[in-house]
């Protein structure tokens, strides 16, 4: 039975007790521990900054983009047994383990792409030089430098792969060393990335650690330059927020917390169109890939009254036909969930939303195939309805981070829908299913407002989208208000979290020789 | 005697007991009432939200430019008027009170003109349109688009003018409604701002709020697309972001509080030298413009161990040539601090710093000009110097928010100065004397990652620079760690604060449609 171990001060570190045990959540049996880590994390935290820092920092983004080529190399060199261990600790069926794995990698690659655009420069110009008086001789230009701390990544049980790959590309590209910190249900494949970037000696000492098990400390040892980047609750992001250190020393805090993401269905894409297929699709996906534990995946379904009905009988029939068991299983295609705790919530989660209306999917006899009966934390699809104009508090308030959904029928007017969406206050994503485009761009400008991405849905991307459940290394990812006010990635529009603005001021020569040096 | 009133609501609502009187800092003659606002603060962000909101959204750029245009007119019309008022009320000599004033409508004015330049739209591209695929089918595009809320600016008693001036402007220009909280204590100016502004029918209803006496329970009433900008002290930066309401919505919260803001004379810049008496002057305006309390004023004075005592020397003898009094007085050249709270702060840090050195110079005996003796608010200016190599634990942690300033020797070396620097743990601003243009660079690039701004003093731009210690409203005001974290200003770059990001993901024409309709 392996112990895994963390990676701090450039050495594997061994947890002490208690240990926390880590399970295959479709049999429930136990495949690893975690011991909690009773290493110096300030140590850690300071030997990251101290060699870390200063080994990134001295390459170019060039460079930087090529340690990210390595470790995308090193990872894809071992994507199957990666892919074994999501399946076997993530509960994840193997299409769900290649999103998490592949994408991966393949954020890892889009950043060392990006580093090689950049090239041979270690900051970045940010905006042209200004005239700042009457004189051109007194001059400004801002520039990009990176910060001299350490990116601390807080990462969420559901993407152990992706979650880590698409922070540390992020950070280590603006020059940052990163310690990472999976959710512990989950580590195996964190820890197993981990291993291989070491064997590989893929990047600088001290530039990325690994904390398995608890936080600890950690937290009370940043400081003025560091940054923390958290995914996971809206809970866990407001106590990360509140700390009096993360609050003393203007730490920067980065929170992608869950949101109730909403799909809008148009009134011209009606029953049998190639786009109301195209939205079915999309919203069974996000049902039940990786049993609906996705941040970004659609939980309300705004549909035109008309065709409510419809569309909830359409969804039933479809989520009838999903196999649910041990993705270990031939045939299986939705797994459990990631713990008993996250079962519980689900259950309890799916319940509430019924209130509001009426659940009108899911199996209270499920049977998963290939398990033994009573093991493994497994959940039905669920489809809950409301009735038209009903309000759905607990619809509009709360996530339920599993496979569930629900439809809301609205009138068809795009305000109607604006408003409705609006309810969930702050999103990471939603999407318009539509042709019509004056509808798609009423609806796109009064959400936007409330979201860090929308999706427009038309049947002439069906083949192309993965959906908007899907982050892209290009687009910004994160959301305001319970979305967590976060904002990653989207490009070199992500390296700013990770570098410091400043505005330079003097004599136009001076001030354009050091713009040179950033430039070149 | 006047009792001011808030302006909340689209209504002018006087306060009640306990009224707190305003004084005239140099006679401490009370010449002013504030009463406790007893509104509903829920109802007035609520008015902001659902008036002013939609008022100012309906505009485009230009549009908002033009109002923005006319706030300056209004103000510069009024000038002499509000220059009494910040003499009387302020402490400021003729001289400061037109550093608040000019400033605010220098600012208002910059904003005017780049709405003008925004020209016809009512929201931004960010960045080019993207290939998200194979197919150029697939794309995306990021804009930025006003939030539905309100920004809830709390200045700092030290520019009642500017302070109000600077975080409006940024706010209406992007389309958000503005609640502003002037400091109690020197409120008569941003009141008699708001009457002027009122009168003339300046902004659209809601558009402007002004919220006098207490913050009350405002904080509570901030949703999820509202914004909070606060200007003042790291403690209370800290409450506001601790707020659990703000934490829970994650309500964007900017903080600009103060910091340890250093100036760097470079080893060339020998005394007698052009570069040196850039550097005296720069340093003797921080110390004594508005009596100290500016958040960028210089407090950490770095000199070559060389030229230390002869720095320390020059400095106090033209300390000794400033005029101290009633700012009402001739031939005054510094005024009282605001309030007897800053008084007692200035003078206990004073003598927290002066243990760390000694004090070289500071009048124990002041008698202020033109004053009753025994009254106002006087403190006269103090310089502090450390020993060579010596720790100054209060100098590099400690602001004193006052005419004060420490003599910090160094080796000379530029990474010895970055290093002093740095241990203010994040600054707004620092600068660098010299015209050895490697040394500069290697300051600059090394002091960067801990600086919102950082100033090149050279001898070539004395006659046309304001010095370090004037924000610019071209360029980004803010600093990292003990300065707030926070980033203002920057021009177009402020804008995005009051805005919200979205990655627009879809099929080519629709997304480009969107695009066109935002550009244009």
């Amino acid at each position: 039975m392996p112990i895994l171990k963390s990676y701090l001060g450039g050495a594997w570190v061994e947890g002490g007790e208690p240990a926390q045990a880590l399970l295959n959540p479709a049999t429930e049996e136990v495949i690893a521990h975690v011991g909690s880590c009773a290493a110096d994390l300030g140590a850690a935290l300071a030997h990251a900054r101290t060699r870390g820092g200063p080994a990134l920092r001295a390459l170019t983004f060039a460079e930087r983009g090529k340690l990210l080529r390595g470790m995308c190399d090193a990872l894809q060199a071992h994507r199957d047994e990666l892919l074994d261990l999501a399946v076997a600790n993530g509960g994840n069926t193997r299409g769900d383990a290649k999103f998490d794995v592949d994408g991966a990698t393949f954020t890892l690659s889009a950043y060392a792409d990006l580093g090689q655009e950049l090239g041979e420069r270690k900051f970045l110009l940010d905006g042209e030089g200004i005239s700042l008086g009457r004189s051109p001789r007194f001059h400004g230009q801002h520039i990009r430098v990176p910060r001299h701390g350490v990116a601390v990544h807080i990462n969420a049980f559901n993407f152990p792969a992706w979650g880590f790959a698409e922070k540390a590309a992020v950070a280590l590209l603006a020059g940052m060393p990163v310690l990472s910190k999976p959710a512990t249900s989950s580590a195996m494949v964190a820890h197993r990335i981990m291993q291989i970037l070491v064997e590989k000696a893929a990047l600088p000492e001290g530039s990325l650690s690994l904390l398995l098990g608890g936080v600890g400390d950690l937290l009370e040892h940043v400081g003025p330059q560091d940054v923390v980047a958290f995914t996971g609750s809206s809970d866990t992001g407001s106590r990360i927020r509140s700390l009096p250190g993360v609050i003393r020393n203007s730490v920067r805090v980065n929170v992608e917390a869950d949101s109730l993401n909403a799909a809008i269905l148009g009134p011209d894409a009606t029953p049998g169109s190639e786009t109301y297929d195209f939205f079915l699709k999309d919203v069974l996906r996000d049902i039940t890939q990786k049993a609906g534990q996705k941040c970004t995946a659609i939980r309300r379904v705004l549909v035109p009254t008309s065709v409510s009905d419809r569309v909830r009988d359409d969804l039933a029939d479809r989520l009838a036909a999903v196999t649910v068991g041990n993705p270990a299983s031939e045939g299986v295609r939705m797994g459990p969930v990631a713990t008993a705790g996250q079962l519980k919530d689900v259950r309890e989660g799916i319940d509430l939303l019924a209130r509001d209306g009426r659940l009108v999917f899911g199996a209270s006899d499920l049977k998963p195939l290939g398990v033994e009966p009573g093991k493994g934390f497994f959940v039905g699809p669920a489809l809950v309805e409301l009735e038209s104009g009903a309000d759905g508090p607990s619809v509009h308030s709360h996530e339920v981070f599993g496979p569930a959904a629900t439809v809301v029928p609205y009138s068809g007017q795009a305000s109607e829908a604006a408003e409705l969406v609006a309810r969930g206050r702050g999103g990471l994503v939603s999407s318009v299913y539509s042709e019509d485009a004056a509808f798609t761009v009423e609806v796109v400008l009064a959400i936007a407002p409330h979201h860090g991405r929308v999706f427009l849905g038309s049947a002439k991307i069906a083949e192309l989208s993965p959906g908007p459940g899907t982050v892209l290394p290009l687009l910004v990812h994160g959301g305001p208000g319970r979305a967590g006010g976060g904002e990653e990635l989207g490009g070199a529009r992500g390296l700013g979290f990770y570098m410091q603005r400043v505005a330079l001021e003097g004599a136009r020569p001076v001030v354009e020789k050091i713009a040179g040096i950033v430039a070149s």
